[in-house]
């Protein structure tokens, strides 16, 4: 498997098929940058098996939640991070834990997009 | 032990004598900042059981490397992610991790830092 | 009056019947991160007397605008500005001071935010 | 010509009809900033030649991009981007640069934004 | 007075003898930009009545704590902040305030800034 | 030549040897960091030919001033900007452009950086 196809499988295994579309709508809108977070963002990042994929969604989702995400990103890594198994209360306690380091606004933002995300969920499931 | 109390042992917790160290010296420019940390930020956030320590480290500099904290932050956080027991092996990748989502500028800044740190925590354990 | 009571009336004070059906929208989806926000956010933190609720409204404001609040923060905190009484007027030179210090993008952003605001709290008042 | 139709010459200059209706649209919420944009943003800013117009599109765009903007500063400079005469593939270079140096988050919400401009662009050239 | 004399003033007015200092490194460094900030950041900003220079300075104060401030900008600020009359109480609440807002970290990192200003502060005057 | 090659002669040919020796003390605190800056930072997104080095140095400073870049990622890339060959005026005036889009104190932070940078810059030249 080249370094695109191991990008396409982690896509997969992190957001299933609401992931794949996500990644194919930016490829058809710049094949470059698909290719680039491909390889690097997800088959170079994600190869290391320092960090489990439990363990990067709680990163993944604290910088987007501390970068002010408008949403699109937010909604793509809280579905990924409940489909690699994070628990609703995991993710619920890591938007608590985040209101202490980047304040209350970023937090509720981050809240009511991740209701959203989560109802969207257990209904796929 | 009331909430102020509860916010001193889990400072000692995560940060040992450098971190009780830091927050004294915070008591003394702000008591009352140092009460609100104490009582919200340790107390009331740490308290709940959804995530462990160690999740919670990776939370926290995952927020600070987004946030781009100039340096007071990282240090104290750290320390205590390496305190808590999260192996240097997956703060590096954290970084790494970071830079796919935040960019290289942040995740070399907080590297360096790290590595100050690191070499501290070492020699004092 | 308990912490939660106290942060419940403040809430009424800053945002009056839309503040509190917002903080309910909240509770609904976290109830752990609202009373976060009651009793440290509100309680805790507006109890001081060292700053009005003008002088806080100012503060709040320029934070929001600062760190590119994408639109829920903004709306709560320019109608709970104007319900303690900051004048229209007070709250446009603000966003008008914030153009030098965060630049004309985050300034105008939060003028058109504004603007369906003051028009919401005129008819409501 | 004073500082504030030298402003307005620039404004069309850079966004043409859709540049003009955004800033009247400014001055009619707050006649103060648009008048502040006009002068200083546009007629003081601009003036100097040590860059050219697709020079500052370049940096705008940067900037806009990193600041995380949440959308409609990134639209109406998108346009004036590809109005000034750059071109469609050094915008989606410059997404792509950027993703090295803010992370994917921010630079695939900037393409989609980026995608809806150049039709709409396309379509009215 | 022209606007470059009334940008002067405000300096003056502002940041005092130390004020006027940075302003002078700034323009030996570049010039234009220190026309710019002297022409618009304070000459124009700054003529308007609808805020006061103590809320003013509540704002700025707040944008560059959000903004995370590596230490220049808020070491300035604190400085005019206590020079034009606010008390030390009131920036002290400012900081805690923003806690709320924008966390735990740049609150501490401003604080600490803080304590050095007003130390200096009162050695002057 | 492997991708980690052509990443340490883009190295080169825009940091020269202080940017060799930059990515080199990167290496050394983390050698996976390094692999993925060399081969994707910049192998992968310089490879491409739609926007030149300059451009580039453009669209990075922006990134740099507007996230607030602390110090390092500043000083490494103003001084790759003038081995690239933007010239000095132009890299003050991006600055200036920046006044209006990020607010000066990023600005001023950024000017004071770059004046050391120059200097630097003309004793190596």
């Amino acid at each position: 498997m080249n370094k695109q196809e191991l990008g396409w499988k982690k896509v997969d295994e992190l957001g299933g098929a609401r992931g794949m579309k996500a990644i194919k709508a930016m490829e058809d809108a710049s094949p470059r940058l698909a290719r680039l977070a491909l390889e690097f963002g997800y088959a170079d990042v994600y190869e290391n098996d320092n960090l489990d994929l439990k363990q990067r969604a709680l990163v993944t989702l604290s910088s987007l939640i501390s970068q002010g995400d408008a949403g699109r990103g937010l909604h793509y890594h809280f579905y990924a991070a409940l489909n690699v198994g994070l628990k609703k209360e995991e993710v619920l306690e890591l938007i608590n834990h985040c209101s202490a380091y980047v304040g209350f606004p970023k937090a509720i933002h981050a809240l009511h997009i991740f209701q959203e995300v989560a109802e969207e969920f257990e209904n796929n499931n």
